[in-house]
């Protein structure tokens, strides 16, 4: 039976990078429905290969041009509702949710709502509403199978082993742009610079996160509701070659890992393919051409956002959507040149001290938290670059 | 449900991490019986240790001592028959079979016949009889689980997984002693640096064949029958750290490894808890600590075992058997100090070249083949070294 799959963020990295796993496998995939942003010319494009019944875009006007210029027949949606519509479609059997950022939560939770399977890209879900979005998988039967390469690894990892057998999981980080860098050198990193990312080609917020090793420490959170882990139970190793993509260590001592030339389209097809694997025409690792491969501590002074991330996991609660929120924003500004790179981490603890996380947080509190943050981190940027703020 | 162990080699290099193994899950497993050589003095320790309730020893001399001196009653059985009543004993639910040498072939039969599940570290097994072998284990519905590191690692990485999804395994070889020699200082190479093994500490005849990468060749045979595929998808990777068991690569592009500290008894506890996995007191896998790991391509021009048993292998038939009773002979000599170390090489091509395979052999036929090889392999040595020829 074919897989009918809706994606949410069609137009993105991952997005596009589905597609092009879908695009091997005509036999085993078909494409029910997309959201994208604005990018009206790629989704245009994706209307006409793919043939979507349903398309979602973020505004109004870019809906309307969809609309106007496609060249076969869909429906067009747009904003929160066209999300959700597109997440919870009745013809979709999967749901690649590929978004980025915090807006991803609400459709992806549609998603599982209407039991459809996940393929979860956008981290922000868990990381922001674990505790909800596993509940609701679970009383769903639905399954959440990760689309990145580290959560990838050790769920291959993982695979018909016995659970309670792991000791430890090690996500591997590349160290990010700044692996080598001085704390002195990091203070006038430009945006260029952090977006430079060693191994991966990815959009520019994760660049920036990786820079930062923030996006590690966000995918620290993301493993904990993934794998039912505590923190004290995830480790990280800097790995600056990315050929070992995460590893899971058992009680008897053997460490089970996964290896693979940096290809986003391994962890895709993986998650739309799982429990079985399909054939990808990708580049096939030697590790004999590769040679060596590194291995070290990670750097907790030099990058204390990924403090920042074990310490908001721990308290628990609506501190990681909070920690998440004022680094959106802080990002969004380093990535605009009105911010400094270290200042990024400064906004980041700021806000998490000055919050008072809510325990087993409703969606509500959720949002509110997120909003809370969003402002708090604003603020404290308006008075940081008070001539260039909007 | 507690397993109920014959052990086929117990005071061997296996054999007694099998027993530290039992010692730390007293609760899980219990010994039935012993097969040992002449080692008196720790199979009376074992029997004492253990109470099995059969042992048998390689001499009528040696088990009628052990008969004498054993602290508590125990049937004491010798040779070929002794052998088998242990491996086929009717209260053993599992054979260890960790004999060193072609000799293991005929118990491991009769362990797989009385319907044991069968941990094999015996490659002896499978590079002679792996035709056989595997057909009677199907027939009598028997899993074959292998005990060394490499393979152990292959099917670790394969459990869970459609085994029709595998693009290829890798073998990870640490390159012997000699890994980093001139095949000019190769030609004085004493017993004592052939036993110089870099990362394991293993029995001698072993030890030698990691010098010569004919331990590699036999493993390659081996995997070919474990894993029932071909030698074109069986690759081999120099790893001197051997911190990599070895790897499955799959059609994907994604690729599982079994990583850890170099200790036996990791992959003895998983043949044993299969498909469980239970704890073991050993060395954690930090690679921080590592830092590095290298990988490179095996040189066949400076190591023409393993050339030869892929030759072997490929040819099929009888041809393992040749190849490995001439090596087994050849080794014997190098040990006693009456062969220089490329010698072996050469004996061995030279016992194969002259061999005639018979295809599809039966069980006579490869000791027939054995017995060829050891007498074609004599008669040579004897022409190499008249003087100190026994």
């Amino acid at each position: 039976m074919k897989q009918r799959i809706a994606i949410l963020g069609s137009t993105g990295s991952i997005g596009t990078n589905t597609l092009e796993v879908i695009r091997q496998h005509p036999e085993e995939f078909e494409i029910v429905a997309f959201a994208a942003g604005n990018n009206v010319e790629e989704m245009l494009r994706q209307v006409e290969e793919f043939g979507p019944s349903v398309v979602s875009m973020s505004s109004r006007e870019a809906a309307k041009e969809v609309e106007l210029r496609a060249s076969r027949p869909v429906r067009v949606v747009w904003g929160e509702e066209g999300l959700e519509e597109v997440a919870s479609h009745p013809d979709a059997t999967y749901l690649v949710s590929a978004m980025v950022g915090s807006r991803g939560l609400k459709p992806t939770l549609a998603g599982i709502r209407a039991g459809k399977t996940v393929g979860l890209a956008n981290k922000e879900t868990l990381v922001m509403g674990g505790s909800i979005v596993m509940k609701e998988a679970k009383k769903h039967g639905v399954d959440i199978l990760p689309i990145d390469s580290e959560h990838s690894a050790i769920f291959q990892c993982l695979h018909g082993e016995n659970t309670g057998r792991v000791r430890r999981i090690i996500l591997t980080a590349s160290g990010g742009a700044f692996r080598d860098w001085s704390r002195e050198k990091m203070k006038s990193a430009t945006r260029e610079e952090a977006l430079n990312h060693p191994n991966w080609s990815m959009g520019a917020k994760i660049t920036v996160d990786s820079a930062s090793l923030m996006n590690k420490g966000l995918e620290v959170i993301e493993a904990r509701w993934l794998f039912d882990l505590p923190y004290d139970r995830i480790d990280i190793v800097i790995h600056p070659e990315s050929i070992v993509h995460s590893m899971v260590e058992f009680v008897d001592g053997a460490v089970l890992a996964e290896l693979g030339s940096p290809d986003m389209k391994v962890p895709i097809l993986y998650a739309l393919s799982y429990p079985d694997r399909l054939p990808l025409k990708t580049e096939a690792l030697d590790l004999t051409k590769m040679g060596t491969l590194h291995f070290r501590e990670p750097d907790f002074d030099r990058f204390p956002c990924l403090k920042l991330a074990f310490e908001a996991g721990r308290a628990g609660g609506t501190a990681p959507t909070v920690l998440n929120a004022a680094n959106e924003v802080a990002v969004e500004y380093f990535l605009k040149g009105d911010l400094p790179f270290l200042a990024i981490e400064e906004i980041n603890g700021e806000v998490l001290s000055r919050h008072i996380p809510v325990a087993d947080p409703g969606l509500e509190d959720l949002f509110e938290a997120d909003r809370w943050a969003r402002e708090t981190a604003r603020l404290r940027l308006k008075s940081l670059s008070p001539t260039r703020d909007q």
